[in-house]
């Protein structure tokens, strides 16, 4: 049995194999590191040609020390690193960091089968392989510091409630020094590297159990284990505990370039987006985002709602953060009539009592007017949040004032307040009354309203029945080297019908006279298409006749259809006369299954541009009827859902309903269906109608 | 006749109405300013209470003066400062700047009476007014500083190449903080308030010739003058000066809020968008990308082409450059084989010698593998910028060696160079050799992405005409209060064809006979519809029938268009009997005179749900095909025009053709067109074609 990876993250010995005595070599950092940071346990250099280094008791080998480290660093070169790690596993190390690069980053083929040589290898002896390619791991809590980041050369640590891990060594400590440089004091700074056995999303379900953090920060360059990330998203939600992640890798660009990074390999972008989404997951776009609202996180506020007051002594301001808040649409708090009154009385004439409030350049005269209108404000209940603005302020202005004042309404109202001071020596006295300060109003706005989404994103993860939709994830990887099989449209439409969708009438005809009598059943005009498992884009291939409105007609198109068949080579398994769809708006419904994430829902508008011109939202299943209704919300064509220029509103439960039938379908392995696509689905007031599908479904065995 | 700007931006002699002795009063900061920041000239307060404020000789009134004096600063409250101003006009000064508040900001009705009113007396005086409601002027190559900035006493000035001219006084002077912060030199911080009679826009124009300048930056609330606007940035495409604008208020939330701050007048916020563009004026989104790519302008850098160089110690930050330049359009040069067989020589294996370049932690071992790469990839001449990322640097780097390589890279090439990093002590090194750092990859990669595409912005304006649009202006007032009236379908589509534009061939008819006539004229099927002044959306009436095919139909729609107009009391003046439009695209130009800038296109998607899901671009006339072609690559529609799904490409050059078309008529203020809209246009793979239109024009007087 492996062991667990607390012990990696509070080890009580440390081996460093390839000890130096110069700190600024990777072999002498972690040994720096270690005594400057105070860490409790033993420490064991191990270098054949020193008996001491940096004040250590220096060991010739792994084999000569008094006990089996927990954990040993391998801080040597090339092969003799693999030979390092063979030496480790026989000598009873728990884990092993291996610094060393040059493997599956190097060489996607080779380099890959050496990692899984050296796991299966440390494996047999119970050991476990955090890298290659590894910066290392850093715990400020006990000072295991078992990493050889020049930035805790540069930045003094401090313990704190933050935790990071990054699969790149850079990316574990920028984040550190970024919100060092604020103040705020890390716990973790993990780097996993290669993640050739223990991934970053492995270790993030260990820190996430570490009862002191408030906040958990993730670089991702590949997500190879979504399950291990979707346990510690659900063990982070049970107690409270956010993660933000930033996965980069977005573009093919990137993702060229992560591979020889970190040798990962590629994810589809929007699935990402939708797993993340899905465990609750806020994604930051990059490295600024990532730390923009981390202060907001650590002050355990829950607002209500997200009416936002501004305040400020400029006007510009106010204008700017009004102008940021309906951007991304926040709502501005709409003040009571007493409130306003209230603050007239205390305002000079000139100054705004509406929110946004400007209470101008009268401050420079009074620094009281701040604090007594803030107080008026907190007692507004439209009042979520509150964005107080010193644009520009400094002599003649009482700062320190200020910032008691905003802090003061923070304790009394429980409620977020947010600092927009572009002037380093303004920021520092508010950030010193333990408040967030950014730089202008629009990334206070901005960060706040991310901050307050989390929490939505949060709450909507937590309302998800705890299905374990991870069942489904091994039959995706069976499907990459399977030979799945197109079925024909009837065959597709009747996969969609036994998941409970409503199918437009249609009948598949082997002959003329059946194609008749399917016209007389169903009444002209009827739709006439090729059926056919070699064909996935009929009109592309001319067997598509709407609107054919007798038998004349119908004998024509029956003709004509065979024929093209016929002059393409496409195998005919006869003709489908339906019932013409009578109107609505084309939708679609999509699913397949992602060879890393498993079964993904695609839902948006439908037609023949949906590849040109895609307006869709992606789901994973399970998916809820709160989700699809949160999914359609998003796309572009939402005002029509609604009813727009007199039309009514569309039967957007039933297409949910429709959405929920396939989500169900897609979760069930042994059904073996790989895609569907359902385009269009004919949605209109009352229902929605499957017209067309194309299934495709593993082979039996 | 008035006095040039340049008075007021230079003056001689500066006198204080309301001088105080303190230099945290309003009254006070000016003389303080005058007097620490070396103004050459006289300066003359005025106080009748003293005879000697801050060391200067006081006067007791402007009638005591030894001359009359260029600027006279009014820094006293309320209606005293109107009576101040009289007697600055019959004085003699020059330029009034009226700090004092509470006039059309507050009241904008009375209070910007006032303002007419004063600016009226100014005027017959020969006095130009600056504000009211304003901080005022300074110019740092001069010691003018008119002004009671509080940023001036926390932020030492230095006299520089960056202009900053803003309605709001906090906003003249933030980013005035945040680029001194960056060692960069501002000559000019001027606010100008309510822009009462000198606006921010002329002031523009007089800065814009400040031959020392390689920067203009604009902060606007409102924009009632683009005249000035535009002249400004004539001037200053002319002598190659950038001119980039934060315009806020572009929200109704924004510009409620900009109302009571300067009494600014909202503006439409996509027109403002596209003036700009017309003018090569780059639009700033928030005050932190105002600021941004500063240094990138300082530098003379005219790079050829876009096509990024990243290079890191950090895999992590090529992945993200990568993925970042992907985001925004930005290609990653593709290296010659030469250069990376180079970069190989000298790199270990595990780096990347392919874009971006990951130098990897072999730095730490050898600094110098930094400027050896550089100076390979320097000659490679795909390369056509360079970001440069040290996310984590310090003990163990020669970081001023990476800041020297760096700077001989830029100096070397003549290519920009940026700078991603996060350490404060690391940036300051690398600005201290003159290169434009940012903390992050995507700030540093967009910055310079927005640099290049302000170039192209600006070589796009100077390639237009020098048309005087603003002939076409005063129209639009004039429309604002008359009474434009719609004229129906059949009037509508003829002034489209007199335009240029192909119309769908149809006949207005008086009688079903004329209907049946046009119909065998015509051939079946038609399409028929209600022809009224009074209905703009047909179909919402029901008195539009597609695909009448033959008599007896063409009878009954015709009966039941009449009895439908009839029934909604709609006046009828006939029956349109069209041909049926036979495909392609539904597409759209409309017109319309914006109150503020005159004429303006839109052009984009057709069909029914235009306003409900826009798809369309903003265009001010006089148009080129150019134009139509770029705006046509934003639509959302933009692959579909090139063909998709196997269709041919629609022909964009005769819908450009068809905008050209409209930009001349609106361009003719005598045509009286105040708003026209077309649509749908159909548009396939020959030609464009008016199906419908709605013309909106002016009552002969």
């Amino acid at each position: 049995m492996l062991t667990d990876l607390q012990v990696a993250l509070n080890p009580q010995s440390i081996a460093i194999v390839g000890a130096s005595e110069n700190p600024n070599r990777i072999g002498g950092r972690p040994l720096s590191f270690l005594s400057r940071f105070g860490f409790k346990g033993r420490v064991y250099p191990i270098n054949p040609k020193r008996t001491e280094t940096q004040g250590y008791r220096t060991y010739p080998t792994l084999a000569d020390l008094p006990e089996p480290p927990d954990v040993a660093v391998i801080a040597i070169a090339g092969d003799a690193a693999v030979k390092a790690l063979d030496a480790c596993g026989a000598a009873g190390v728990k884990f092993a960091i291996v610094i060393t690069a040059g493997f599956g980053e190097s060489d996607p083929v080779h380099g890959k089968e050496r990692e899984r040589e050296m796991t299966r290898r440390a494996h047999a002896h119970g050991m476990r392989i955090i890298g290659p390619n590894t910066q290392g791991l850093a715990n400020f809590g006990t000072g295991a510091i078992a990493s050889f980041s020049t930035m805790f050369v540069e930045v003094e640590p401090a313990d704190g409630p933050v935790g990071i891990i990054s699969q790149s060594g850079a990316m574990s400590v920028v984040p550190y020094g970024l919100l060092r440089q604020r103040g705020i004091g890390i716990r973790h700074a993990h780097a996993t590297g290669n993640d050739c056995d223990v991934t970053a999303c492995e270790l993030a379900c260990a820190v996430a159990r570490d009862p002191d953090l408030r906040l958990l920060l993730l670089y991702l360059e590949g997500l190879p284990d979504p399950h291990h990330l979707a346990e510690a998203a659900r063990i982070a939600r049970a107690r409270g505990l956010p993660i933000i992640a930033l996965k980069s890798g977005r573009t093919v660009a990137g993702q060229m370039a992560a591979r020889s990074h970190t040798g990962a390999l590629a994810n589809e972008d929007r699935v990402v987006d939708a797993f993340l989404e899905h465990h609750g997951i806020l994604r930051a776009r990059d490295m600024a985002e990532l730390v923009a609202g981390v202060e907001l996180y650590l002050k355990g506020w829950q607002p209500a709602g997200k009416r936002l007051v501004a305040v400020s002594s400029s006007g510009a301001t106010c204008v700017m953060a009004a102008d940021a808040a309906s951007m991304i649409g926040m709502p501005l708090a709409d003040l009571q009539a007493s409130t306003t009154a209230e603050l007239a009385r205390i305002l000079p004439g000139f100054a705004t009592t509406t929110n946004p409030v400007d209470l101008t350049g009268a401050l420079l005269t009074n620094s009281r007017l701040f604090g007594e209108s803030l107080r008026i404000l907190a007692r507004d209940p439209a009042a979520d949040a509150f964005l107080l603005g010193f644009p520009v302020t400094g002599a003649g202005y009482d700062i320190d004032l200020f910032a008691r004042d905003a802090a003061a309404c923070a304790r009394a109202t429980g409620k977020p307040v947010v600092i927009a001071a572009p002037q380093p020596g303004v920021s520092a006295r508010f950030r010193a009354q333990g408040l967030p300060v950014f730089a202008i109003e629009t990334q206070a706005v901005e960060a706040l309203y991310r901050f307050m989404q989390h929490r939505d994103l949060i709450t909507r993860a937590g309302r998800r029945k705890n299905v374990n939709r991870e069942a489904s994830l091994p039959m995706a990887r069976v499907n990459m080297d399977s030979s799945a099989r197109m079925l024909n449209e009837a065959a597709s439409l009747a996969i969609v019908a036994r998941a409970g969708l409503r199918v437009i009438p249609h009948r598949l005809c082997r002959s003329v006279d059946e194609a008749l009598a399917a016209l007389r059943d169903f009444g002209a005009p009827v739709a006439v298409k090729g059926c056919s498992a070699d064909v996935a884009h009929k009109s592309e291939l001319g067997i598509v006749r709407l609107n054919v409105d007798g038998p004349e007609a119908l004998g024509t198109a029956y003709a004509e259809i065979k024929a093209a068949l016929e002059a393409h080579g496409a195998a005919s398994d006869g003709v489908i006369v339906a019932r013409m769809a009578s109107g609505g708006r084309e939708m679609m419904i999509g699913a397949h299954r992602d060879p890393v994430f498993g079964p993904v829902i695609v839902i948006g508008d439908g037609g023949k541009y949906v590849e040109a011109m895609p307006d869709v939202q992606l789901l994973l299943p399970p998916v809820s009827e709160e989700d699809v209704f949160h999914a359609l919300s998003k796309l572009r064509i939402a005002p029509l859902l609604k009813g727009v220029r007199g039309e009514p509103p569309l039967a957007v439960d039933a297409f949910a309903a429709a959405v929920l039938g396939i989500s169900r379908l897609m979760m069930e392995p042994l059904r073996g269906i790989v895609s569907i696509d359902i385009n269009p689905l004919m949605l209109d007031a009352e229902r929605c109608m499957a017209v067309d599908a194309v299934v495709f479904q593993d082979e039996p065995a």
